[in-house]
């Protein structure tokens, strides 16, 4: 498999990924004792807590540094709710909307037209250009500075069309419960995602637990440019990198810089980060997510626009990775269920 | 300063460059309670203890929450030492030699010749393009895991030529204090370098206590591969980013996704990131390492080769930033000593 091309939809993928807002304390992540409460018990239960007491066992042949405890999550539908669409995506069509009022002409041109009309189908259509196009026209042109404050508004108050809820309160309360197992283990815990580093960042430790310089994402270029002894880092309508499919090994070589020993994932965006995580010597950890559960959340695998999973579904018995199924795994997948 | 150009020099500097390795135990951080015991008492020590007083005190106006307490250290020049080329470069010229028997167009090829003959006034008329042609010759072409090896096998056993020690016991014991002293405050500290990020990746943790998540640095386009079904991830001769200069707040920015409040650095490749960290609301603190040594060090500054500094030491002043003398600031330089 080398040189894995960047399938049409990884642009998308890249770029418009992730969020949701529930405090880290309203929810204890133990509750009588079990820190994966939220778990049914079963197989996929049992080998979390197999793998983790292996590798923390000093003098067995499976122990691993704490040091060398790395483990990778993907976002967008492995820790939050990436469907209708995702959340990034929302963001960047509210924010068509916002600006709007400054650009007239894109009352008559594509994809605008089409974001302005709430015209989802022919905004499907506007491809890979049409949508790197949305981007760059509500990601770029601004600082950093001025983006986490539009980012961070927006996430504050925008809310989930079925669910009405924050998209930081569509997390899903078992994976807060493993992310913080992990890390009472000793772990340090990654977002690997191929949506947007800077629109991650500005939430994640409050709703995760993962600092800013512990996720890893898509990014547009930036400069830095200094006025009146004032410097400021100014975004770029440039595509910096896609952490999405191949690009996951390697933006985990460029930001974590150790291979880790567990990935977490749910669509094939994920399947080479999960490869590059368990193909190597030693105990290792693979683990989909996978979205049964039409009730509680969504149910969809191969044929869905965000979040495919069909390669890595058909790749997982033969790598031993684990495939949680939402409906039957989890007792509870939003925290106010 | 809008558009701040890479000189000619930061492509040089941020391919070639950075390594020390004294293990962290082998020297007691404190001495009688005084955690920067290998710090001359002046204006210079006062002003981290006053600092760091400041942003540690809750409930004060210069208080920082722990979080928030990102410092930023260069390397070549500021942690260990960059004379008389920076280690990079050492090792860089060390892989042509050792390469040199697969490679016998070498012989007549400028500047691999140079180099082969020992010849450094020729090898200084290379240029970037012909160093750039150096590093990629002796970089690239290599899986990753391949070049820590080498790295790694290299920085364990070449000695610096006048010291006679292994580079990694040529870092600065009271930057090894200051260090440590941060990060027992709740500091984070990050190294933002010039130097090669998959160089000093293998020993950062060992040497500094810096584990490789906490390392920015320049670095060559990676690619990932299976195999049989085992990954990979390739390096190729190509730049990916250069961390100096006006590229280190972009680094940061990527890697750290926080503004620093403390910066320390030698050279006019780490004006930028001084500005970025102390150029902002709120208590702040910026560094500079002169080398003003020759006994004990060396002593050098605006015109330099390997880490000029001039820009930045004229700015020191007016930005508000310490300037650290090694001979009249630091009681010894080196552990050894």
């Amino acid at each position: 498999m080398r040189g894995n091309p960047v399938d049409r939809r990884s642009i998308l993928a890249g770029l418009l990924a992730s969020a949701a807002t529930v405090s880290l304390s309203t929810r204890p992540a133990s509750a009588q004792g079990d820190p994966l409460a939220s778990w049914n018990e079963g197989p996929a239960k049992t080998a979390i807590l197999n793998f983790v007491s292996a590798v923390t066992k000093e003098g067995t042949p499976d122990f691993v540094p704490a040091s060398e405890r790395i483990a990778t999550f993907d976002n967008d539908g492995t820790l939050w709710c990436e469907q209708p669409m995702y959340v990034q995506l929302a963001f960047a069509l509210d924010r068509v909307k916002a600006l709007s009022g400054k650009h007239p002409e894109w009352r008559n041109k594509q994809p605008f037209k089409a974001v302005l009309d709430n015209d989802l189908a022919t905004l499907a259509k506007a491809g890979e250009q049409g949508l790197v196009g949305l981007v760059m026209a509500t990601h770029a042109g601004m600082t950093t500075a001025e983006f986490e404050k539009i980012a961070s508004h927006w996430i504050a108050t925008a809310r989930h069309p079925k669910f009405g809820k924050l998209y930081t309160e569509l997390v899903y309360q078992p994976m807060l419960e493993l992310l913080a197992y992990l890390r009472s283990n000793g772990f340090k815990t990654f977002i690997v995602s191929g949506g947007g580093i800077e629109f991650m960042r500005p939430w994640t430790e409050r709703v995760y637990g993962i600092s800013p310089d512990q996720v890893v994402g898509s990014s547009i270029k930036t400069k830095f440019e200094t006025n009146k002894g004032q410097p400021s880092l100014i975004r770029l309508p440039a595509v910096d990198f896609i952490d999405d499919g191949a690009g996951k090994p390697v933006g985990i070589n460029s930001h974590i810089g150790r291979r880790p020993i567990a990935a977490f994932g749910n669509s094939d965006g994920d399947f080479q980060m999960l490869q590059w995580a368990t193909a190597a010597g030693g105990r290792r950890f693979g683990l989909i997510v996978h979205h049964t559960d039409p009730e509680r959340e969504y149910a969809y695998d191969r044929k869905s626009s965000f979040g495919r999973l069909d390669k890595a579904l058909d790749a997982a018995q033969s790598n031993g990775w684990a495939v949680v199924g939402m409906k039957d795994d989890w007792k509870r997948v939003f925290s106010f269920q």
